[in-house]
């Protein structure tokens, strides 16, 4: 695994750009925390760089890889530049509302493009699927807990659940050996669809019930 | 140390079973902690393989070794058994007496398998020790932190000093040259004992007291 | 990357002295903040232990370079040390304003160390100056959320704001050609001279206020 070449093995255009676009949504909704606590600057910085880049910085970590914006300045940038946009527009043109949608799209993106990459550093698919659940939700996570905000993770909404319908269901076409383009078209736009349902209904997963 | 091949040099059976039985035991500690919270099976997974392969991914990262879980699918398979078994059966099978001596076992289990872990890879015994307490007590620190409980960090009981006198205690027998085998189950009992009379006699440490 | 080799590159003595300085003394406002919490001496050891070398081992890490305090215990014995004189001597010599500048000292240290790490390890200027960030800041952060404060993040104060100057400045002064025990001087003097002012005149930053 320590072999492994610095440039990334090919995995397509599309996913490229899933990972770009994700990593500027997050990254924009890091920043719109620190903006709900009134925050400098500075802080809009470095929120939109943990949760813009957290779920694939442990992705990278934990499959061995070297970490992908630190091979390459663009990500930060991006991150930044999410953060300086925040900064300067007016807020209402960040309702809580069309962002939720945005964090679905990276949400999907990303849970795509984690697996994606784990698969294609050799990892077994199922725990690249989880792989993806990590590079979509950890950033999010993280985020969470700088803010001092009730996790993601806690809440009883469709989250992580359509981050592993869309990992998931890319790992196991790939493995019945779809084409890595409709895989991950596919896979993100079912993960998607789940989420835009949760945001549109509100439906959740049932909460333990034992005594 | 990135020359490390894949395989873990062979560490003994007896610590490869510690290592299974402490993943399976803190992934259902990390479960029951969704339960309290009332959450759904997806936050059950995901707290179960957090609070189950936390500590071990933590060290796998600081010694170099390739993560444990990420090479083997075996680990978050027994972690989402641990939060199926807990989510199905009744809840009273899971008293928080039980439960305190089952984590206990885990945790004796756990910092003397990543004691032993970091000294197969040339880690210095001293280091290895506290790599022996960062497997034992990690993941049941992440997991107060995503729960929103106080971490058992800041609890005076003797839990973070039981696995570093299981850890301590296995990396000073081995320097001394006792058997693999003996100074594992030797050094798990001890912080076991320990543990164990914390849990009975609620012995701790006294707490700082200068004005 | 991860052909590099055990021992790191030579990047002065100065700088390695700055490290061993900033550890101590993130290691005592670790060990302090055990102290407010009216916490046991294991507790000590561990809250010293992550702040003192928590953000140097996020950097090593994401530069995919040997752990530092892995391969050597001198580190992790410096942070058990300054538990120890922390837990040992009179509460009234660690006065809150005394321990500001040491905080201080340290943070202008890290910062400049963790950018030149990082570029010895051949990473981009841009992000070498975000690894000194980290390296700054991160030990801060963790030893914050551990002991349920508020982060260091939050506060308006100039605190990241001066460990981002530190560290890019050294990278801008070294692109520019400077030789290395001037940039490190001049860099880490400037992030000091910064955070002095904020704590001396309470200066900060202005926080977000659109509407």
């Amino acid at each position: 695994m320590h072999d492994t070449p610095i440039t990334m093995p090919q995995i397509g255009a599309v996913l490229n750009m899933l990972s770009i676009v994700g990593t500027f949504l997050f990254a924009a909704s890091g920043a719109l925390a620190a903006a709900r606590l009134r925050q400098t600057i500075v802080t809009f910085a470095f929120f939109a760089l943990v949760t813009g880049v957290g779920g694939g910085t442990v992705r990278d970590l934990l499959i061995g890889a070297p970490v992908f914006w630190v091979v390459d300045p663009a990500p930060a940038l991006t991150c930044l530049n999410a953060a300086l946009i925040v900064w300067l527009t007016p807020r209402r043109w960040w309702s809580d509302r069309a962002l939720d949608w945005l964090d679905a799209l990276g949400l999907a993106a990303f849970a795509v493009f984690g697996a994606a990459k784990a698969m294609a550093f050799g990892v077994h698919p199922f725990v690249a699927a989880m792989m993806g659940v990590v590079t979509g939700c950890v950033g999010g996570i993280i985020r969470d807990l700088l803010a001092g905000e009730p996790s993601i993770l806690l809440r009883p909404e469709l989250y992580v659940t359509a981050a592993a319908v869309s990992a998931g269901l890319f790992a196991a076409l790939r493995v019945l050996g779809v084409d890595l383009p409709v895989a991950a078209i596919v896979a993100a736009l079912s993960g998607f669809a789940l989420r835009a349902i949760a945001i549109w209904r509100g439906w959740g997963l049932p909460g333990y019930q034992r005594e």
